[in-house]
């Protein structure tokens, strides 16, 4: 009351008048009070609330790259879902770093989020519900003790490329893999395998390349390959970026992308409709990954579900010009 | 204790033992504790610290669009800089919506952040020091009310995009602009008409043309112009996801993107390096805007500056096949 007398510019007395409507006061300085006592009690109220009830209608999204697009969509669409609910979204970014991303979890445990929805650059997390009391829904990749888990059929994604760039007649295909082999990762590459097993094509582990994830790591792959005059007809890259990178050194070294090598990507990134070529590429539905991960998010805040759950959303094959002789 | 003790599955005297380094207990006992300990006491301390010291180490950062990659880049700017300086950053986007900026700014002040970083989708704004105690620096927009501004040399941006148009031969220039008109969008304007007055090149007032950010509206924009064959040799479009859709209006019409007519975007996105043509475009310098921007926040955060300051950052001409005779 002191302070919001003094914001208001009147007595305590007053204030407390107009808190307990009981006594004198104009219309105008209750509305001045009274807009004051609303911003400010909310602040006040905060704090002291969440070690009372626990509840702070608030849900922190962990994701490892804000400037992916793949990323941003997921968090875009959690927020069109869960703020019509009443909920407020924090957004935390790891940048692929493990030790960042556990400042954040922290933070979001600290700030007393009713909960969070995990995208994990970790191998193994901490167990966040048995750790923190705070349910924790996992999306896309799937660490050591994670809990409820959305994914992309992703097995089926790697199975969909290669069988895609097979029937266009690729024979060679170079695997571009994240290097942290995350399990989205894995079951990319099982589907890789799946292809060429189901048509009795040999695997050539060597045109298996691990790269640090990003643009310029996947195009120094692939010149490298270019350089050493390693044989490959096919290209499928773990994401979109990678796709795009691996297009550039193709590009640089004058072969034709869809005619001599052709590529797929995965994650259907914008880019990949605008680029030169445009990108065929594996869409992930981020709108129901988003969805279903609130909605499993919401079932274990309201005590509705214990968790564990494996959900699995299918995916689809975008064909462009990447994938076509010109 | 109590809790802990549970959590531990031990006795509460051992977890009294144990916190106060007095009596007997086995080494296994005290790490389990410890470990429990360590993570729960943080969680407990932060709501009660942040009452008391009003201390949080945690930033907030509004944006009004993750999904653009220039407000995603100018997150992960400010991250890489203020992280290693031991803060935790929060992200919301507010998705172009005032309402959910509003609960933004609440929820922000709510969690007692220790200052706001703030781009804004609205005219005007709270006076986020004076009603919450908590600093703010605002970022490329300005809305009414904002203190210390970090922007971009937006008028010289507007100014070199449109020479670089008449240089190149255009003399109707349309200029695309966001319907919500904010200061970033007026201040690229009033550089667009100063580049006419320069050369003495007449304005024409129906080449200006407002629409919602967005690629399909900016499509559908360019689209209706040529529809309606009014006359038009370049454009300049307020950023570059107008940009691109203004090209795959130009592109379905069949009209030569930079033969026929040209076309400068703003804010240097990676798909301007990679679509087809590639876009010349107006970069600005995420990385200044967000190094600036925190150091101001925490030389407020610190006392040692009143703020209000307006800090214009340079921008540069990035010049791309859009605007080039092939």
């Amino acid at each position: 009351m002191i302070e919001i007398a003094e914001l208001a510019n009147v007595s305590i007395a007053t204030v407390s008048r107009i808190l307990n409507q009981n006594g004198r006061y104009s219309k105008e300085t209750e509305k001045k009070v009274m807009d004051i006592v609303e911003k400010y009690d909310y602040q006040i109220n905060q704090s002291a609330k969440s070690l009372r009830t626990k509840r702070t209608n608030t849900i922190g999204i962990v994701i490892p790259d804000i400037t992916n697009e793949f990323f941003a969509k997921i968090v875009r669409e959690i927020e069109d879902y869960i703020v019509p609910k009443g909920y407020t979204v924090f957004v935390c970014d790891s940048n692929e770093s493990e030790k960042m991303e556990e400042m954040h979890i922290l933070s979001l445990v600290g700030k007393s989020v009713d909960g969070i929805v995990y995208i994990s650059t970790k191998k193994e997390v901490h167990k966040i519900y048995d750790s923190f009391n705070i349910p924790a829904v996992y999306i896309d990749r799937r660490p050591h003790n994670a809990g409820t888990l959305i994914i992309s059929d992703n097995e089926m994604g790697g199975y969909l490329a290669t069988m895609h760039l097979i029937e266009k007649g690729c024979k060679k295909i170079v695997m571009l893999r994240d290097e942290k082999l995350f399990s989205t990762v894995k079951s990319r590459y099982a589907g890789y395998l799946n292809a060429h097993q189901m048509l009795s094509i040999p695997v050539d582990n060597n045109l298996c390349i691990d790269v640090k994830v990003g643009y310029a790591y996947a195009k120094d792959a692939v010149t490298d390959l270019i350089y050493k005059k390693i044989c490959f007809d096919g290209i499928f890259a773990n994401n979109d970026i990678m796709a795009i990178g691996a297009i550039q050194a193709l590009k640089e070294n004058k072969i034709k992308v869809g005619k001599d090598i052709k590529v797929v990507g995965f994650d259907n990134v914008s880019l990949t409709a605008f680029s030169y070529p445009s990108i065929t590429t594996i869409s992930q539905d981020a709108k129901k990954l988003a969805q279903r991960s609130v909605d499993e998010l919401l079932k274990l805040i309201k005590h509705q579900s214990k968790g564990g759950d494996v959900i699995v959303i299918p995916v689809e094959l975008i064909e462009r010009e990447s994938t076509q002789i010109n």
